[in-house]
């Protein structure tokens, strides 16, 4: 019997990235040294932090003066001024400023809290912010990686984020490249040969959750490589996921 | 160097299941079809699909009377009256009910479309209903299981669901048994010896997702095996990832 499998490996042994980092370099020289292969079809999943550190995409909160909106809010919230003026700049709406929660929509259209701004597995003092372009990074990544390689591959630059409804955080997908985000079901046949009717499968994201259960947070594993989903190729791109205003029913 | 790698396994070779039918059974001779081993923590992932159908949760829409307010709502929405009727039933209250869709929150506490009642991979004519206690049947399974083989597993059953601000639908966690649906991170450390704050993984939803990739939709596929992942033990349920209405800022 003809069995489906995925293998998802966790590549580690990556030196502390810096501003100007080749990612993929450093990513084959994460494969050598678990003297694995790269194969056709491979999917990479990296992690936002290295993608931003490496684009230089990182704040001293030092250097931040926060305005006074920021100021009352942090004042009324325990939190860090600096931290909120920050995250308000990387802004374009602000959809819940409460519980010392604050949602938004950053400039790129994510949703999620804190706009990506993140203190954690960086330097005291020190911030990330999301990437300019996620997709643009995952697009230079997985070039470089396929010419490194000589194959085709998919990239996805994943972050952690919140949801409504559900407790916990899961991680998704911002950059995609080399695949379609979607598998799309519409029109094709269930096993009783009925139509299967408004099922678009956001893989990426599934993808970015299933590279999550070998990245860890504490695990020093930025990033992952999964093997044998026959992903659907195209010029997909990670922005497609983010469903307009318009068509939102919970904004 | 040590590599984390997990596995992904698609079982299949299911007959139809119908009312009554032994999951565990079925599972088991899937397994053994496929002279595959099941070993201590693995994690078996479920369709919420397959449970339904042999807990009987299937209605026939001919036996279905429609209410006043579905047959209105489906006549201005091009539904199937009794379609909505079902769901209506199904529902402690309705979120949205606008542009064709009905997001509502379950008897459950599940917040999805339709109330998770589906028409695909059924005969014609017929719908599933959600179990009716996803974390029972789980558990139920999962313990079956664990006799069969000797062995310490978790096990999680699956559905299909959409969410707010982002396109495409993900597999999420109903039901868990086995396991904690989190890995809280909170008080740990990161990389560079900072403290972690509100970082808990709902890992039970990314181990549906993850199972998803192997499932498909049309592949007859309705377990997945995930081997590798070092799970929170302990009494875990899905209905812990249910936020509660007070916690949510979204409803």
């Amino acid at each position: 019997m003809a069995v489906s499998e995925l293998r998802v490996i966790g590549l580690s042994g990556f030196p502390e990235v810096s501003r100007g980092a080749n990612l993929a370099a450093l990513i084959a020289q994460s494969i050598w040294n678990a003297n694995l292969e790269v194969k056709d079809k491979d999917i990479f999943v990296v992690a936002q932090k290295i993608v931003s550190k490496a684009e230089g995409q990182v704040l001293k909160l030092a250097d931040v003066e926060p305005s006074a909106k920021a100021q009352r809010w942090a004042r009324d919230h325990g939190k860090d001024a600096r931290l909120v003026e920050v995250v308000l700049r990387e802004s374009n709406r602000v959809l819940r400023m409460e519980r010392g929660l604050l949602i938004v929509e950053t400039q790129h259209g994510f949703i999620c809290a804190n706009a990506g701004v993140d203190t954690s597995n960086i330097a005291s003092g020190q911030v990330t912010l999301l990437p300019k372009d996620s997709d643009r990074s995952a697009a230079q990544i997985r070039q470089d990686l396929e010419r490194e390689f000589g194959v085709r591959l998919a990239l996805i630059v994943s972050d952690t984020f919140g949801r409504p409804w559900r407790e916990g955080l899961v991680n998704v997908a911002l950059g995609v490249s080399g695949m379609t985000p979607f598998i799309d079901y519409r029109g094709q046949k269930d096993c009783f040969g009925g139509e299967l009717h408004a099922t678009q499968m956001a893989v990426a994201d599934q993808l970015a959750s299933t590279a999550e259960l070998v990245m860890g947070k504490t695990k020093g594993v930025p990033v992952a490589l999964i093997r044998g989903f026959d992903y659907p190729e195209g010029p997909g791109e990670g922005r497609q996921i983010l469903r307009s205003k318009e068509k939102d029913l919970f904004r």
